[in-house]
């Protein structure tokens, strides 16, 4: 008999709603003798025009004491662009230090994406998630005038980029294609560039097994939306692979399907689950969300913690998860009536119980 | 009765082939009272592994006389990665302050990409040229030590940004749907990011016309994939601007038919065009490679004459290269028997022949 303490943020929009799913799927799929604990924080556009707080330093050190964090969606239009994202959901990357950024892309049996002839599409994107052009790091002078100069720094380290790296090269060589792009733009960031580079050279030399190659941010996105069947794992930097995961997703059926994990994996900090997708105002409240991302993004957290934790019986309620899900995406192709979210929770949820 | 003065630099790899085959077609639509003078330049891997030069003060120089450049492409494997691109193609755009780098993204009819059900492409994106990350302004510290930090700085000006912004703005007006989009990141660099929207909302106010929004650079992945009916026009940064035009020659049928422009709007230094694919050293000399993308280039070097120079013949000229490689397009469909880089070039001057 195990327990697991999460901090639940569904956060704004179909967050909600989907957030909702998610655990009634987590729960569903987990023998009875695991506990699951949630507690829920009420963070993002509501609280910010309430109180005008993004998340609080006791917030944040009460979370800091979960096992892990399931996030729905940050955002909302009447709260200027920017503020809830670098004041909470960038917040909690940075201060738990989510250097693995996880992002996988699978296109599921029967699901009809925008390419014509798609391959057989199944990798993921080890996004690096605390440094390059994301830290903050930049400034203006003579703001709003004909003079003013704006810069944005891209900081990368060493440190920050073999720990990354070394991880993605753990789950290449734990994957059956055993394949690792690094994507980067070396040709123009050359300070950056090379830096990625050398890492990533050195840290191939420890895993002799695993076939590496590299592209430039670009034609990467090419390979994407052509040949999205030759990818495994791909490691990049944190803006690039905000852009390509976005692009993943689209050519996998949709952000209404990508699920992330933003992880510590040294177990330090609690990491944090969350779908790609964002708050989508325009149908919350509706029913309308299709909650697969993150009912995806719990079976992402379940299987982090199986492993981080040792408990097998988290890692087999993971698989169950992604084949309700993907028989329940395979059904959907004989009956694409539209159902509710919580209609597809519902199914999602038989189809995983344990 | 009048001349143009071309720099050719046809430079590596299959650059050589299709740069042939665009002056062919470029003075076969002229008209015989238009005489080109073409020089030729020898720059490229060749030149570097002779004489260590990538681009020789006097060259450029010289080069600053021309009416306009034709480029080929640039790279070669046998030379250090980023040293012909930094030496040369972005030493070209930053000397001859090539600030409005414009890339047509058009699904010809017939032309097959890789959507599966795409609406009527016809959109261009105006990047910004010559600030950004392209700067080459960072650096590093404690190399090859686990200590090393390097950064890389986006440098944007107030002055930078609106004229290429206004530039953008004027073509939007210009085209039937007048719709501008602008693209960046704002919610995460939000020095940049303020000083690119602020820009783009003032010069709005002169263009009541033109219909705006805004789309972050990873949801623009998104719609590019699954939308890209819904564009007209994009403005801009040099670096999202190189992402998502190699996405969006992708999904119009690849980098083999996307032709770009490198202009200094004010005409102080010549403006240069070129495909927008590579050196492609794996498929040079074989005469495998489709010229049109530097065809299309060609055009786009009459039609910026053409408008700039007040000479109706070279725009007439651009507008038939274009019928040309429509029609040629438009023919592969019926016939798609292989032909070589030349047999392509003598069809569309066959075509364009005024
Ligand atoms: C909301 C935004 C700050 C965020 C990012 O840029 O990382 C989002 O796009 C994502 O990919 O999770
Ligand atoms: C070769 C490279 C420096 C260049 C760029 O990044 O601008 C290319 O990708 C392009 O788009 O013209």
């Amino acid at each position: 008999p195990s327990s697991i303490r999460l901090a639940v943020i569904p956060g704004d929009g179909i967050g909600v709603e989907v957030t909702a799913e998610a655990l009634k799927v987590l729960q569903a799929a987990l023998p009875q003798d695991v506990k699951v604990e949630g507690t829920e924080y009420d963070l993002g556009a509501r609280r910010y025009h309430a109180t005008g707080e993004t998340l609080p330093d006791e917030v944040l050190a009460e979370l800091k004491g979960y096992d892990a964090i399931l996030l729905g969606a940050i955002g909302d239009p009447s709260v200027p662009s920017g503020v809830l994202e670098r004041g909470l959901l960038l917040k909690l990357r940075f201060a738990f230090d989510h250097h693995v950024n996880l992002r996988p892309s699978r296109l599921f049996p029967g699901v009809q994406g925008p390419l014509r002839a798609p391959g057989e599409i199944d990798f993921v994107v080890v996004r690096e998630g605390t440094e390059g052009p994301y830290t903050g790091n930049g400034g203006s002078i003579r703001q709003g005038t004909e003079h003013e100069v704006a810069t944005e720094v891209s900081l990368n380290t060493a440190y920050g980029i073999e720990r990354v790296v070394r991880d993605a090269f753990a789950r290449a060589q734990a994957r059956p294609r055993k394949k690792l792009t690094l994507v980067h733009k070396t040709n123009v960031l050359v300070f950056a560039g090379s830096l990625w580079s050398r890492v990533f050279t050195a840290v191939a030399a420890e895993f002799p097994e695993v076939a590496t190659d590299y592209l430039h941010v670009d034609a990467a996105t090419i390979f994407l939306a052509t040949q999205p069947e030759r990818f495994d794992v791909i490691v990049t930097d944190n803006l690039f692979g905000d852009i390509i995961t976005d692009l993943a997703a689209a050519v996998t059926g949709g952000i209404g399907l990508a699920a992330s994990g933003n992880l510590d994996v040294t177990g330090t900090f609690p990491s944090m689950f969350e779908p790609v997708h964002g708050s989508a105002p325009d149908i919350a409240g509706q029913g309308k969300a299709d909650p697969t991302a993150a009912v995806l993004s719990a079976a992402l957290l379940l299987d982090h913690l199986g492993r981080t934790k040792a408990l097998p019986a988290l890692s087999e309620a993971a698989r169950a998860i992604e084949a309700a899900v993907e028989s329940d995406l395979a059904e959907r192709v004989a009956d694409p009536t539209p159902r509710t979210t919580s209609e597809i929770g519902d199914a999602l949820a038989a189809k995983a119980a344990a």
